[in-house]
């Protein structure tokens, strides 16, 4: 089955303007890409199954990677609005999620990606618990996942990291690199959940088994204190003695407190930041240096992080957030283009999970790509010079028409063609019920 | 003609909780507002000719007022991103805004008008010119509005004041009531564009014709240091001494460096500050202190900016970015919340243009409503308790399917019943080509 999008406008975070011209896909992959006038796009039309034509008012750019979330906390969204951060955590959110079963994360998980597929969002990396199930919604979806078990130590249970190494080691078992839609790596929560011997421990684990390690890092303020004055060590020591620096790859969400001027001592080719702006304001706690860090050449993903901090899972909310509170934040108009953020959520975030050829619309790379309705009076004005301009200040994901994984509709004009979003919304409401009574 | 909504939640910025009811609206007026039953609402469906049945998955709110726009800047939206302010506005923007026509002004602001009741706005607040124009838009739509007519003075027309003047005093003449639809305001457009003396003429003029004053003030720190150095005052003594408090209401749009310890020397009943927080994210000016005005009792209203610095016309986007922005930079999860945008986005925006009884879904107030699909995952888990933080924090526009304004519908599913959208959108696109080509 060859789909071919026609007349459209074709945008990614390496191109500094757009393109008019066609893609045509085909078995997962982009089979083409075309900046042409009449004569190719008759040979291309031979070729497609199926032809969109989008009459230069639609735009194909490439899916969103959510680079940082936790899924099925849509289970948990709204509970205890504006609290004080450990009030929320400990009286609101915690009590409830320890009502969890794999049942309930599944059908959390499957409403997340309702929602991330209406959005464009072509794959989430998670971290969460029950990852089995996680993988389980995410392949019969057809979406893509980064998936890792979030690990926390317990007082109460000495082996608890143990025995979730062991199972975030027989997640990457089973499905790392399954049907090439998933990836997983290793989820030591943080440096203040994770006793700093057992964080050694999963970084070799991660070394000997060739696998990346997603964490939290330095979140909030309390976390800087922790590794300076409980730790007895500096942000950067502590990702080298870890020997986290030497995983295969390392990715940061967060970094709120994490300093550019660091960027010298730690490796950037195997680093990963997840800015996650719109989780950070609403948590109060605080704004990275985004900035800073692109000029240093830092990668930085976006992610959304989880429903209950964010609220939404919309990556184009977390572009034109990135986009809009680092120019208000340095006073600085000119600082995170729209471009900036559109390869952050797209390109850097494939890069970090592993997922080599996806995040730009390029001939061989993976058919992962949004269909944008330009067709609205929000985008009169728009051209090749300024769409990704359009797309980030003026856009939202209600202009999403599309949304392509593997070369698969797992979205298309309000329908899930792979999920039974009744059913999903149904049993999430349910369990909502069930973990809140 | 009377319109039933049955089963649906019923949330404004006055109320704690939302309450599960029915709204009743006729002759422009909601009729009542009912927590009941079945046997109410069984007298309530003899009273309608149109029932719409919320099932208890949608909400009705207050329409949104965005108070502070430049509607028909939706023409030159997209012009010159990401450029310093000054040569976006010299080099840019002003250049292509010399251009414009009534004509052009028309189409622009109606565009502007199909994305604002597509997102839930019965009510704009509007400073430009050719306003005549822009009221003849407003008033065939059925929104409401408030203009002015932006006065800025003009070294090569030393008369440019005066006539600008008169024109605004004709435009309230003509329009300051209209069907109970269009207030007018006097639009002194700022301190450092607008001479002393002719500001207090201004100020003399609203006091004499009872009109409120609509202004920019202290958007930028060259504001703030042009009143200090060059007109050697300070921000509460100017509007002190040009008599700009004597204005019947006064409204500063933006007050990015308006200082909250002022508020004792300001008449606080008299004065609506307007936060526009991505126009100031964008335009690199900086953070209002909205927290604190708000702790002092202030009102204050919500606005988008003109399409330029946004770049949408959305008041779900100033809603959602107020309340994450101040937590995260005053690092306090706590502060504004929900309802206090919500209140800000409605009541407190009706209120600072001269509708009365606008802006709450109450017995005898104004029938300017937004119909909200709640039958969606992201409000999975929503209540009465927790709906006004599932709207801003988890909502978006997308799920506005309905904008009442006086009782009648300007947007429903989709359409515009007072408005030919392609047409619209078709003269916008030939307004845009004539002033750039």
């Amino acid at each position: 089955m060859a789909t071919l999008f026609k007349d459209v406008y074709i945008l990614d975070g390496s191109r500094e303007k757009a393109a008019l011209g066609h893609v045509l896909v085909s078995k997962g992959r982009i089979v083409s890409v075309t900046e042409a006038g009449a004569e190719q796009s008759a040979d291309l039309n031979l070729k497609a199954d199926k032809i969109i034509s989008g009459h230069k008012r639609m735009a194909v750019l490439p899916g969103f990677v959510n680079a940082h979330t936790h899924a099925a906390m849509t289970l948990v969204r709204g509970l205890g609005e504006e609290a004080p951060l450990m009030e929320w955590l400990t009286e609101k959110v915690w009590p409830v999620e320890a009502k969890l079963t794999a049942e309930h994360i599944y059908w959390g998980t499957l409403s997340a990606i309702l929602e991330m597929l209406a959005t464009g969002t072509t794959c989430f990396a998670d971290m969460y618990f029950e990852m089995d199930r996680v993988a389980e919604a995410a392949l019969q979806t057809g979406i893509r996942a980064a998936l890792c078990r979030g690990m926390t130590a317990d007082s109460n249970d000495k082996d608890k990291i143990n025995k979730s190494l062991s199972e975030n080691l027989e997640l990457a078992d089973k499905w790392h690199g399954r049907e090439g839609l998933i990836t997983v790596q290793l989820g030591p929560h943080a440096p203040y959940t994770v006793p700093v011997e057992d964080m050694k421990k999963i970084a070799k684990a991660a070394k000997e088994h060739g696998l990346g390690v997603h964490l939290h890092y330095l979140e909030t303020e309390f976390e800087l204190n922790y590794i300076k004055n409980e730790l007895k060590t500096s942000p950067e020591d502590y990702l080298i003695n870890t020997g986290l620096m030497d995983a295969p790859h390392l990715v940061l969400a967060h970094a709120v407190y994490l300093e550019p001027e660091l960027a010298d001592k730690l490796k950037l080719s195997n680093l990963t930041l997840v800015h996650n702006p719109c989780s950070n304001l609403k948590l109060g706690s605080g704004v990275m240096k985004l900035s800073e860090w692109l000029d240093k050449g830092a990668a930085v993903a976006l992610g959304t992080d989880g429903a209950s901090s964010n609220n939404r899972l919309d990556m184009w909310e977390e572009m034109r957030t990135a986009a809009l509170l680092h120019k208000g934040v340095n006073k600085d108009p000119v600082c995170v283009s729209a471009l900036d953020v559109l390869r952050m959520a797209t390109y850097d975030g494939a890069r970090a999970f592993g997922f080599a050829q996806k995040g730009l619309v390029r001939e061989g790379w993976m058919a992962d790509l949004v269909l944008v309705d330009l067709d609205k009076p929000h985008y009169i004005g728009a051209n090749c010079e300024n769409l990704a301009a359009y797309i980030v200040y003026a856009g939202s994901s209600a202009d999403v028409i599309g949304t392509m994984v593997n070369g698969k509709w797992l979205y298309r004009n309000g329908d899930f063609p792979t999920l039974d979003k009744i059913e999903i919304m149904q049993r999430a409401m349910t369990a909502r019920e069930e973990i809140t009574r």
